[in-house]
């Protein structure tokens, strides 16, 4: 069944395509085999992570990305992680007919992750359709995450560069960064920048990033809780040179009114002096491997699990110790450790029943 | 060390709390060792989830179901697993000055957890930070998570009882609902209801529970997605009756306007009646085996990645595999398939130095 689909997939045929991406993204049956199988045609793809807050437009930046990378005729995967996506069905947009257009065009595959199960997993399941989509041979692969919880900031270190997404509006911008946004951004993009506060929250991004100097830190407030006043035209041109030195990357600020296209050109060439930033530092190279072991780790990870917890002694003996559980006379650490010295047999070479 | 802390805590200091807390949270050695010894004191508290999109007033509500619950007398301990909550240092409210009354009150203890790193594991984390609450002898236990992504939403599931808070502004909630919340919902709360739409909103979600007929289903947007048009009279007296029957939980929708108060008291009531629900019907029990279902997995799991990967065999063999794996002349599956062939014996029983 794998090797028809195979087939079928490595001559491009879509039906294949979006079979493919299912059988990974639920882990269905046949997905670690699958993936066993693409895996000698990954990483010629450049991974994008598009990720900020609800109503950053992140759909409408990462259309228009597609858009003009069609246009340069790149194919381009997308993956939405978003149950407030537009991707995922979600709120009417009034370029609607824009992304339609977008949606349509055969060189462009659009697939919403934001309908899975709580079953945790999503930073693996993305990075597994990410090769999915890499394999089959797209140029780009566009990753569309809401930057609030946990998971979210997981799936976006599954990307090649990562861009963060803010807008005026959302006034607890830099706390929203503080909460971990910080560490991803490999690019910040201020979206809706036409709108009141724009301009200052370039400003405010730029002089946390030392790219700019204590000129004008009286307008700063001081409740944002980052101490903005730390950053002054001496550090700031030191920490430039320090960092050119060390073949370091310093993120950039970007503007954009993405509903216009206004700033998108820009975003792309700013994207792709990080791929060769990546490529020229090893970085890439790095952030490959890393995603290798993970892979690595996650297989042996769903062996375990379904060696030792899908063996039917497993719960019954569980369930056996339930009742002294429940009295507190055992502690679950210590039942943990009794089901791991009376199990270690199970966690032995495979008989091929769960690949 | 453990045990002067135990000694500590066991006489309700507050510093031993704290600490026990951090330890706990921070996966810290000893952490386990503490929660065992801990073990025999938890499920006496009542663990109560709030979890809303961003702006819904989840900081407010919680604050002022932790001051009624003090002036009836009760203990109170709130976890925040929000980066954007007000308990997490975020922005400015109203409020605050009511927010730091409570806070200072030595009967409410707070601990943010918006800035744990991003290793994942934040609903177990939580989870264990309600047992150490628990075991200290707080009698209620309030969890504020966002519920946006997948981590908040399996935060939600380690609640006795989840209150799902919404507001009319965000336009989206029955899509929101759509995208996990509905599932985790005990009781739905609308906050700002004096605002308008909130009466608008109160009836659809009536609808979708069924608890109100379709006499006015011309008013409701069919573009919301969920078939609201399903619901009528007849079928919503036949599931009432069903439900009450069949001893199930059909969720109220309360009105709130948390800032004045409005509302609190009749969700304390409503929360108690579930209570009730979940003793009487065995929910509360099934719910707490769930959870030392959960912590007996978790602690298998740290000892097996403890003892796999602390290995240093284990890393130096998987970075002699990396050319093979960078080549694509080995897959990750193939290698986890050796490597665990390799480590049964690292699996095997514990010489103390992993708990």
């Amino acid at each position: 069944m794998i090797d028809r689909l195979l087939e079928d997939f490595a001559a491009r045929r879509a039906p294949a395509l979006a079979r493919a991406v299912s059988i990974v993204e639920n882990r269905r049956s046949g997905a670690e085999a699958l993936l066993a199988k693409l895996h000698p045609r990954i990483n010629r793809a450049r991974r994008i992570g598009l990720t900020g807050p609800p109503g950053a437009g992140k759909s409408t930046v990462t259309m228009q990305m597609a858009r003009l990378f069609r246009e340069a005729g790149l194919t381009v995967g997308v993956i939405a992680v978003d149950p407030t996506s537009p991707f995922s069905g979600g709120a009417l947009l009034g370029d609607r007919v824009r992304m339609e257009a977008v949606a349509l065009d055969p060189g462009v595959f659009i697939r919403s992750m934001a309908t899975r199960g709580s079953l945790g997993g999503l930073s693996s399941a993305t990075r597994d359709v990410c090769d999915v989509l890499d394999a089959f041979g797209f140029d780009r692969i566009l990753i569309e995450t809401v930057g609030v919880g946990q998971s979210e900031l997981e799936i976006a270190h599954t990307a090649d560069s990562s861009v963060v997404i803010l807008v005026p509006e959302s006034g607890d911008s830099i706390q929203t960064l503080k909460a971990g946004l910080m560490e991803i951004a490999d690019i910040f993009a201020v979206n809706k920048c036409d709108r009141p506060g724009g301009e200052r929250l370039v400003h405010e991004l730029e002089l946390m990033l030392g790219l700019r100097g204590g000129e004008s830190l009286q307008n700063v407030p001081a409740h944002h809780g980052v101490d903005l006043r730390a950053a002054n035209p001496a550090r700031a041109a030191r920490k430039a040179a320090a960092d050119a030195t060390a073949g370091q990357w310093t993120p950039p600020v970007l503007k954009l009114v993405a509903k216009d296209a206004a700033g998108i050109p820009e975003l792309i060439t700013a994207l792709d002096k990080h791929f060769v930033y990546l490529e020229s530092s090893g970085a890439l190279r790095e952030r490959r491997r890393q995603r290798l072991r993970d892979r690595v780790r996650d297989a042996v990870d769903h062996r375990v699990r379904a060696r030792l917890w899908g063996a039917p002694s497993t719960a019954a003996w569980v369930d056996d110790q339930m009742s002294a559980l429940e009295a507190g006379t055992t502690a679950p650490l210590a039942v943990a450790d009794t089901l791991l010295s009376r199990s270690v047999q199970l966690l032995g070479p495979s008989d091929g029943a769960d690949s």
